[in-house]
């Protein structure tokens, strides 16, 4: 009679083989986050509406989930205003929070709130569920992490070169090809400039943003609906064409764009970021030992794929300095990771001129690519790595300070708790995927040993308790 | 002009040194569940409302957060019931969704909708966020984490005997004293067959429960005011005053309830998860080496305070058998953990006879008396190790293939982002708390060296890069 139960559509559960892989992302990119002196934050899941509307468009005040007040939520509420059935007005009277659409605007409202206390610059990286009322679709979900990054408080260009060498770090934990893009919303400006449409850059850089999506042609065409002069259109062809080498693309745009003063600026910060990068590369790391053996020398990492591509604008109209995007090279799948550099991020909760600059790990894509690639390490995925079988009192009895033992010294143990048939212990076993089952019957236990046997290769040994851990 | 941004009340930010005090925590309790085998899912912090609803009684409805509808939440409904005012029955019809109130019935929700995924008996680990629409005051928030394990699938009274190994182990990994109560349902409902008041059973344990904090007096007020005729009060006030070791309590109670089977059960119970606890801190223990140094015997640790208290009833009516509490010793405050055995859990569900037991630690309060006794690891308290000191172009690009090296090598170290006034970076320096400065300046540049200084002691040392490590 009863109804299997359901969650909301575009929400999930997360069982503990996706957990243990999640954990195993964020966790990477914590330590990662943790290395170059990014402290963690949080705020909470809901905050007063007042803080997140506006900030996101008309379209993303539509898609905030907006929670009901508390006790007589309609008090004050005229039944006419009910009636009028104005859900946009009646929303506001009947809500006061909403749940966090971004970690963004919520890292703003953090720091005006707590400016005070905060020492600028600030490095904070924040991991926490938003949630959208989006349509849900293949791989868009009402719920999902971001792992979010940023400095605020400085100008400085070697924030944006820290970032890259964040998202190259992370991608060669991960085991993941990447081709970490870069451009500059000052050399798009520099650009729109050039060309003679510098008031039509929004809608240059958004047609240009599609360059990989639906080709060149469609492009033009799309600049035309624009109102881009023919002419115009035919100067920005060499700069979306652009190829050769990051040095060949920035010598070519320097003469291009040498008319155009933001432009030169942005085309001066690339270049530096990208010097500065290859930089920090230097010899110096080829001498340093690896973490796990102090005694080896450290190979270099292979040379990371990064290309200027003058065809990224990224979506968001608040970046105005560097902008990067993350492609993997191994699997088709869209932009895996993001950022940029905005100039006045708290200027709409009254706090202005601080700069800061930002990424964003898109973790639900990455754990895509990490399963079609299939890239966890072994130790991500086991869980208990030994099951005590349990035949009765007086074994468990015997077996109970052998585990706490095991436990002591790090393994991870699990005893059955009933005394169930074997056939159905060892499916358990099975079913966890635990690589080993400890048995201890009279045999053993008359020895003061333990059986272990090894679930791979169905190997049994007789061992020592004190023996054990040396052997899992 | 602009307002200071705010959250909505009852809700918290957690800063820098929070999250890493809040973090060592979750940790502290992961890693000990995860040595029991017990395994991590997250279920989403939306469920339908029709999910919550009754479950957590009538107050319990009151205090779900409710998600206003998407789009045109008035669809449907009619402006009559919209004046008559019905906020119960209108909160119904804009509502779907609602936020998780606690992480049992979503666990419940998940055993049932997953049931032919899940291997039985099933331990499970659960670390999430809550909300509750409660009055907010000191201690009581309107979000706070709840961190639960349980096992379903299973009657082993060796569940209650690993949960209370993990409540052990994880206070003594935090150094924190405690008392571990335990009690029994089925004793509760001896007592009351036993002093002919059997259908009064949920009032007595109501009444008795509230002896620490009314006092015998009141409590035995209450029952009067409950209907609980003086010769069964008179005859409960041994057991309300019993005194003595848990062997000698134990053995009272049997000769107390020789009458009552359920009784008799509920003290087989207590007995035989004592008895398994102590055996399992057998001698074996003090054979089997530390993890830290796996060469030095490892001193067994000092035996837990464990109390059975016949006064412990716990307010939720759902318990069937044992029950857990735990006090801490050194400080003043509520009970910072609980759990017990349910017998029903997924009934509701339509999922009959799943037995479960299950343990919460109360984080909030953990985290209240870890800073009342100031029983933080140093480690957990620092997070950037190293700053170095920014002199400008040259000398950053000196610095940064050596602060590469060092990041390969774990240690945590950041850059101060603009060439700005010695003073100002070395106050940024303390004000991040960051015990090491590291300076490299024309003559440290000219031998090829570092100038590192202990922050706390003010000592100097000029090193070689690859020295630097080692001395941090």
């Amino acid at each position: 009679m009863a109804q299997k139960p359901s969650i909301p559509k575009g929400t999930r559960d997360f069982g503990p083989q996706e957990m243990s892989r999640r954990n195993y992302i964020f966790n990477t990119i914590r330590e990662v986050y943790s290395l170059y002196g990014f402290q963690q934050i949080e705020t909470p899941a809901m905050e007063n509406l007042s803080t997140l509307m506006g900030k996101y468009g008309e379209e993303g005040d539509k898609l905030l989930f907006k929670i009901l007040n508390s006790g007589d939520f309609l008090r004050g509420i005229y039944s006419d205003d009910l009636a009028a059935g104005a859900t946009g007005h009646l929303a506001a009277q009947l809500c006061e929070k909403g749940l966090r659409y971004d970690l963004t605007v919520p890292f703003a409202r953090y720091v005006v709130q707590h400016r005070e206390e905060l020492a600028l610059p600030f490095r904070r990286y924040q991991i926490q569920p938003v949630w959208r009322a989006d349509r849900p679709q293949k791989g868009r979900y009402r719920e999902f992490y971001q792992c979010d990054a940023d400095v605020v408080g400085s100008d400085s260009l070697l924030c944006e070169v820290e970032l890259m060498q964040i998202i190259d770090e992370v991608f060669r934990r991960f085991g993941i090809r990447v081709c970490i893009k870069i451009n500059n919303r000052k050399i798009l400006s520099g650009i729109a400039e050039m060309i003679g449409e510098a008031d039509k850059i929004v809608d240059i850089t958004v047609a240009i943003d599609k360059l990989d999506k639906i080709g060149l042609d469609a492009v033009n065409e799309e600049l035309r609906e624009d109102g881009i002069s023919e002419e115009a259109i035919q100067k920005l062809q060499p700069i979306i064409n652009l190829s050769g080498t990051n040095e060949e693309k920035i010598a070519t745009m320097r003469q291009a764009l040498a008319g155009s003063e933001v432009g030169q600026k942005g085309i001066d910060e690339v270049e530096y970021v990208l010097n500065k990068f290859n930089g920090a590369r230097g010899k110096e790391q080829e001498n340093t030992s690896c973490p796990s053996n102090p005694l080896a020398p450290c190979p270099l990492p292979p040379a990371p794929n990064i290309e200027l591509d003058l065809t990224l604008a990224r979506g968001l109209n608040y970046y105005t300095g560097c902008i990067f995007e993350v492609k993997a090279l191994d699997v088709e799948i869209g932009s895996i990771t993001g950022g940029g550099r905005y100039d006045n991020l708290t200027g709409i909760f009254g706090m202005p001129g601080i700069s800061g600059v930002g990424i964003s790990f898109g973790a639900d894509r990455i754990y895509d690519v990490l399963n079609q690639l299939d890239l966890y390490p072994e130790a991500v995925t086991t869980a208990t790595q030994v099951l005590f079988i349990n035949f009765g009192e007086k074994e468990t009895a015997y077996s109970l300070p052998i585990i706490a033992g095991l436990r002591a010294q790090g393994v991870r143990c699990e005893i059955y708790p009933d005394a169930s048939k074997m056939k159905k212990q060892m499916q358990y076993a099975n079913q966890k995927a635990i690589p080993f089952v400890a048995m201890t019957g009279e045999t053993e236990m008359a020895e003061g040993k333990v059986m272990l046997k090894n679930m791979q290769t169905g190997e049994q040994k007789l061992l020592t308790p004190e023996e054990l851990a040396a052997s899992i």
